[in-house]
């Protein structure tokens, strides 16, 4: 396997500062370029059919996010998307709401079907109804039952690996325990904060530092994902951690910006709570 | 009259953590959905019209917001309003800039005509402009001549209780001092802080607390409506008083968010300033 | 020349509190709401064909922001801009992206060619796009290449100053060193910090404050400009310095606006580091 360093996928994210391409939702988008230039990228956000080609073309990377799909936002990533495939550039899909209708669950099917995703951030209860067109998610929230706590996690993991199999994309499939698994190795990852779910956006975020990581290590796609989730984790760690006692979510979220902002590579190599899930 | 305990108002988001649609604006909807998630509730939002009520259908409320129309995000409303009519599901209107030009004043007419609206969160200026059809509004600000005062108090009660009584639905016109009226009976709250108008989306999140209160308490209506206006100028009041020498709308705003997420239902029930207006 | 009172230009806008109209990105809509709040101006954002002339008419100026084109709001701001000419409005581009696809950089040039521009607020290599229809921006960042620093800051100039001449518009490209001129007056402002290019929005930020500033004080456009400028500047630097040792952009973000929100008028004439560049 790849030689597994967090710092240096860092390290690459910041002297490269890759410009990332998203189409994504209004909800979060300013999280999302905020998340990027925070970690050392640059965002550019355009759906617009008539020019996301152009714009995916001087782009290093492309994250498609589905939180709010418009027609035209379909259309448009069906066509960046494909062209970022011919072009071979990472292309990292968020299937916000996957079993929340039909109509995000089909065109994250047609995403996974049709396009060379290179990854796949989503939670537990969007993964299943993508690989099992089953439909228990809570609007754009994991579905209590498909929580990754201890007791299943080798059972998670299995699915998981499977899926990355069959698609052929790294998985990242976060939570209270992250399961992140290329087909061939698959870990857990124990960083993170409760309090990010209690703001928006924190998985959108990620998908787009995702992209980043793996724009800036190519050739260490699975080590960048670990390395993107991680950061994300331990940074919500240390935004917890400053948190005083009048200080909710309000204060947690530009806190979190401010960790991935600060974040040293060497914590984060120190940091991660990464273990390989073997025998699954 | 329905008992009144805003603490139980407030316990039950927090138990029920109810789901709630928003088909709004793209200037406060990150907002809105941080609002949200501080309070306890969950927050999907979604105005493309062939998913909008495969997303009502699967939520405890429905937040109809005016800020920034487009003929699609019509479509939805009217479709996801319907049909959140027919599963009896609380739908909150907040007619943002009702008066400012014509499409958003006849649109707000419509929906109030055609949808069983639960509640309507508006200023005096729009609800004005839907009741009177004049258009005094300043762009999405009350017009002055419209504010709320201790000296046009009555009359603004009378105009508000008899507007409720026509449309059958609960009113909350927020300003200065907040007038809330079922029709029956007509209330007058007195908190916030004067810097809630100098940052963007205090309305918006209250018309999303609004939905949230009253999904969580569908047999207390006016009482969720009054908890969600009273925690809402609570939290103002309590940001406000967290203000250093050097800090001003930016630190408000995260300082808001971090007291309706700390906000304690105890402090909220001794806090609120509420009056029943009789006799008016 | 005008009389160059920075100092008087922001307390206009103060007590004047003009409405502004932004057809804008959805990426950095909710900052620029909050930085004209913040300043003292009100904003109202809406860019649906059917009702953006009934907003510009009721407003005091208009913003045209390109960072999320889209087919509707192209037509909203040929409409809106149209208008805002007719009725003598401040009228403010930001042609964000403009080089980064044939789409940005046509619109651009449509909007300048076809609209009665007061200001051009963008980064050095929007501008050689525009004037040069070269495209060599970094998505919406500026390229490296272009950007001005005392070794050519004369040659920078002049080029501002030639393009203001030929567009007959108020040109402010803003950078490590922003340059802003009538065609007739050219000057250098030395203020601001490298955060600022570190979260998303405060190009756009500043063309809502140029929009403001310009509305407020009619009759010294230059002088409203550089105010603007030099606000947004200031503001940055106050914000900088607030940081504390576990801060990044998070809280650089915050800062800024609670700076704008701030910022004293006395403090803005004393801290501009403004220099007219004469000769070039």
């Amino acid at each position: 396997m790849e030689a597994f360093s967090l710092k240096r996928s860092l390290d690459q994210v910041r002297s490269k500062a890759p410009l990332i391409h998203a189409i994504t939702n209004y909800v979060t988008v300013n999280d999302c370029a905020n998340a990027l230039l925070a970690i050392g990228a640059s965002p550019i956000m355009s759906d617009e059919p008539q020019e996301v080609e152009d714009i995916t073309k001087i782009c290093e990377g492309l994250t498609l996010n589905m939180g709010t799909l418009h027609t035209k936002s379909i259309e448009s990533m069906f066509l960046a998307g494909r062209l970022s495939g011919t072009l071979g550039h990472p292309l990292v899909l968020d299937p916000v709401g996957a079993g929340a209708s039909p109509l995000r669950s089909d065109i994250a099917t047609s995403l996974v079907d049709e396009l060379p995703l290179t990854v796949i951030r989503a939670n537990m209860s969007e993964i299943k109804a993508l690989a099992q067109h089953t439909s228990s998610t809570r609007g754009v929230d994991v579905c209590q039952a498909d929580i990754t706590s201890e007791n299943n996690l080798a059972h998670s993991a299995r699915f998981v690996c499977d899926f990355a199999q069959k698609t052929g994309s790294v998985l990242a499939i976060t939570g209270a325990i992250d399961v992140i698994s290329d087909g061939q190795h698959t870990y857990a990852l124990r960083n993170g904060s409760p309090l990010m779910g209690r703001i928006t956006g924190t998985g959108c975020m990620l998908s787009c530092l995702c992209t980043a990581f793996v724009a800036a290590n190519p050739t260490q796609i699975t080590t960048a994902v670990v390395a993107a989730c991680a950061s994300m984790g331990i940074a919500g760690q240390i935004a917890q951690d400053r948190l005083g006692p009048a200080e909710g979510s309000g204060s947690f979220r530009t806190y979190l910006l401010d960790a991935l902002f600060c974040l040293d590579a060497d914590t984060l190599e120190r940091s991660a709570l990464i273990d390989e899930l073997c025998g699954i």
